[in-house]
C-alpha cells in the first residue's frame, strides 16, 4: 500500500515535470489518452486491408472520444453516398457508446427508440459503426464503415477496431 | 497484359499531346468522359417524349458523375413538390450506383438499410432514379424523374437513360 | 488536326480494349483520372510533414474532382472547429476552380461577390484551400487546411498539392 | 342593357362548355400565363448562345412565377459551386421582384437591407439574377446565371430574358 502511494507521488511528480513545457505554452488542449492520428492511421490501414481482402471498396471514418472526425479514407469506387453514412455511423456509435447494430435493434418500428434517427442531424441505425476501445479498456472513439452489405461493413470496422485492443 | 500496359502508355502519351492547347489556357477543369450538356439535353428530350406519350407531366433531373446537377426540366402541371424529389432521386442513384428502386427494396422496415434516408440530407427510396451508363459502360451520371406513379416515373427515367447506351 | 482526331479514335479504341474486363463486372464506377486514395495519402503525408515543420497542428481535407470528400486527417491538438473549415475550404476551391484566397479577395464588402459565402451551405473565403492539379494539368480535386494563421494553412496546402504536380 | 346580360349568360355558357374537359379531370393546376417549358427552353438557348459568344461556361437557372425551379443547364467546365448560386439568383430576383444587382446595392454594410442574405435559406446579392417579363408586361419568373464575372453573368441573363419580351 505504502509502495503504491509512493508510486503515485512519483508518477505525479514526473507528470508535472513532463508537463512543464506545456504549462509554458498555455493549457493542454487534448485529454490524455484520446485517439492519436498515428492510432487512427493504424486502424485505417487494418480496415483497408480487410476491405481489399473481401474486395468491397469502402468509406472508412474515425471519430475521437469527443465524437469529432479524426480521419477518413474513401477507396476507389466506394459509394459517394457512403461518405456521410460512414461518418454518421462512427458518430452514432460514440454518441450512444454502442454499435450501430445494437442501437438499430432497439430503434425498429414498435421498439423503444423508434424514430431516434431524426435526432443529432441524422443517425445511422444499421451495422458498421463500432466503438474503439484501447488496451486500457477506455473508449477512445469509434469507427464507421460503409460501402458493402452491413455485415461486410461491420467486418471491416471490427478489423480496424481490433488493432488497438 | 503487357499489351494492355503498352496501350495505356500510348493512350496517356496521346492524351498529353491532345491536351497541349489546354496547357496554354490553365488546367483542365472537367474529367474526360463526364456527361456533357448535349448528352443531357438528348436524355431530357427522350424523357419528355415518353412523359407526353403516357400523359403524365414530370420533373426530370440529371446529375453528372460527381452527383452534381447538370440539367433539369419541369413540364407544365408537374408537381412543385417533385422538383426536390426528382433531383434527390438522381443523386441517390449516383450516390449508391444503383436504382432508387433497388436501394428502396433493402431499406424497408426490418431490412438491412432501414433508415438510410436520414443520411446525405435526405435520400429518396422509391423508383424513378436510374443510372446513366454510356456506350463505353461507364457511369456518367444519373436521371431522376418524379410526377406520376413510381412505375410511370421509372419508365420515363428508362426512356431517358436508353438514348446514351 | 487530323492527326489529333486519329489519336483520339485510337485512344478510345485502346480504352475500350482495356475496359473489357470491367464490362464483365458491371459498369465502370469512377471516371478515369480522378484522384486515387494512394495520391490522397501521399498529399496528406506531405502536408503533415510541413505542419510538423512549422509546429502548427492542422486539419487537412482532400476532395475529389466531383467535390466529394476523399481523405481527412486531424493532428493532435488541432482545432475541432477546423474540421468543418478544412473540408469547406477544399470544397470551395474545387467548386470555383480557384484558391479560397483568390475567391475571398473578390468577396469582401464592396467587392463583386460580396455575400457568396451564403451559398452552397457555407463557403470559406480565406486562404488555405488550394486546387490539386496533376502532372497532366488536370484538376483532380482540392486540399483544404485549417488550424493556424491563414498563411500557415495555405503553406501546408501548397506543400500537399506540390507532390502530384 | 338586356343585350349585355345576354352576352354575359352566353359567355358563361361558353366558359362552362370549354372548361368541361378540365372539370372532368380535376381542377386546373397551373395559373394561366405562367412560364412554360417551351419558353424556358427558348430562354436557355438564348442564354447559352450568349455564354458561348463571350466564351464563359455558365450555370443557367429559370424559376417560374411561384419562384420554383422550372429548368436548368450547366455547361461544360462551369463551376460546380455556381449550381446553387444560379438557382438562388433566379429565386432572389423573383422573391423581391427586382434584379439581384439592385437588391445587392441596398444590402451592403450600412445600407437598409444589410444582412438580408441570411433569410430564405440564403439569397444572392450580386448581379446575374434578372426578372422574366413577358410581352404582356407580366412577371412570369426569373433567370439566374453564374459562372463568370457578375457583369458577364448578367449579360447572359439579359440575353435570355430578352427573347420573351
Amino acid at each position: 500500500m505504502r509502495k503504491c502511494k509512493l508510486s503515485i507521488v512519483l508518477a505525479l511528480a514526473l507528470t508535472l515535470f513532463c508537463a512543464l513545457p506545456a504549462l509554458a505554452e498555455g493549457p493542454v488542449k487534448t485529454l490524455s489518452g484520446d485517439i492519436t492520428l498515428a492510432q487512427a492511421q493504424k486502424i485505417l490501414a487494418a480496415a483497408v486491408k480487410k476491405a481489399e481482402a473481401i474486395k468491397v471498396p469502402m468509406n472508412i471514418a474515425i471519430v475521437d472520444a469527443g465524437g469529432n472526425l479524426k480521419a477518413f479514407y474513401r477507396q476507389e469506387d466506394a459509394f459517394i453516398g457512403s461518405i456521410d453514412i460512414s461518418i454518421k455511423k462512427a458518430m452514432t456509435a460514440r454518441y450512444f457508446n454502442m454499435s450501430t447494430r445494437t442501437l438499430g435493434s432497439v430503434s425498429q418500428p414498435g421498439q423503444p427508440l423508434y424514430g431516434i434517427e431524426a435526432s443529432n442531424d441524422g443517425l445511422i441505425l444499421f451495422a458498421g459503426g463500432v466503438l474503439l476501445v484501447d488496451a486500457n479498456n477506455v473508449i477512445i472513439g469509434a469507427i464507421g464503415v460503409s460501402g458493402g452489405s452491413v455485415d461486410e461493413d461491420e467486418s471491416v470496422a471490427f478489423a480496424g477496431a481490433a488493432v488497438i485492443k
